[in-house]
């Protein structure tokens, strides 16, 4: 079983984003044309989809759906999958209202809040519940993955106790890493990384220009 | 020169991140303390530094202040850098609310919005411009770079006139990919994606595994 890389991994998802825009009528789709639209080159396709299996017919092409099934099963988004928002301040708010969620297959199914004031509130369908509910309320729901938009004080606390609710997988908004005890996968998102990861590529001085510390 | 991998970059913004939390009075940490925060290896932790000098003194360990400095420098955030966020709904507010920004040295200093209700009102002590003023004010407040917060139709528009108007890179939430003519920097964030690359984690089916389309 080969690793796969998270940039491979990325730009599955990407292929599989393109494909869903792809007009409904249309059968085939070529490696140039999902390289084109993903920024990437049409050798980097090919090399991609082949690490899964053999795809498509050399001069033909991708049959839409075939590949859209399969990029699904391989993200394992041939399922829809049941998500919390913990903490629904100003990015939990926005994250509750963001509806392309659902259209990839993310439901979110419980919202949870410290702030005893935002318990009971509505957020789109759903009422915001206390924090105190929420083991019982993951488990009863039988949510799946947990995407933490509280202060960054809280996160780590929250985390375990979604790892000890059985939660599987975190996506985590707080800057801080945090690790679960338990066996969850957690990525963490940090806004000021993704901003240094573009102030690095306008930097000029890179590797090898600078000696010493 | 060499190509610095994306991954590398992310782990260079988290040792500095790692290292603006160290106690104010330390002044060493080793490679093993700044990797096990990380999540990652001593050797790596090495290996990264490496590739931008020398750091550190073996069975020392480096100097908390002084990696610091080179971190900034080399992520390029050794200066402050001004930000506008387009687009002001749920997301925008939140990216305006969040002080963690301003933390790391990026500075918003100035907020759009097409929807002519929200043109005039504050958000935190920015007022918010129309769209109409986006190069205009761009170019007048020395805009570096951009967060396109907007629903994804009108992303692909913005980001050329921001390109127009001279910023450097920008940081697209909007779920599609953009590709402006001028030589900026594009990065693109998308939840959903992120979000698969969890549930590719936890889905059993890897390379490998499956033959056939």
């Amino acid at each position: 079983m080969k690793r796969i890389s998270e940039s491979t991994v990325r730009r599955l998802s990407l292929y599989l984003r393109l494909l869903r825009e792809v007009d409904g009528n249309r059968e085939l789709v070529s490696s140039q044309e999902l390289a084109e639209r993903s920024g990437t080159t049409a050798a980097q396709v090919r090399k991609d989809l082949s690490l899964f299996g053999s795809f498509g017919q050399r001069g033909r092409g991708y049959d839409v759906a075939e590949l859209m099934a399969s990029l699904q099963r391989i993200l394992g988004v041939e399922r829809r999958w049941k998500v919390a928002v913990v903490g629904v301040g100003k990015l939990g708010s926005a994250l509750l209202g963001y509806r392309e969620l659902a259209r990839r297959g993310f439901d979110v199914v419980a919202a949870f809040d410290a702030d005893a004031r935002k318990v009971g509130a509505k957020r789109g369908d759903l009422e915001v519940c206390g924090i105190e509910a929420l083991e019982r309320v993951i488990r009863e729901r039988a949510v799946e993955i947990a995407i933490v938009a509280t202060p960054p004080e809280a996160a780590r606390p929250v985390v375990q106790k979604l790892a000890d609710a059985g939660v599987l997988a975190i996506l985590n908004f707080a800057p801080i890493e945090v690790d679960p005890e338990d066996a969850v996968v957690v990525r963490t998102m940090d806004l000021a990384l993704e901003l240094e990861a573009l102030t690095f590529a306008l930097t000029p001085c890179q590797a090898g220009e600078r000696a010493g510390g």
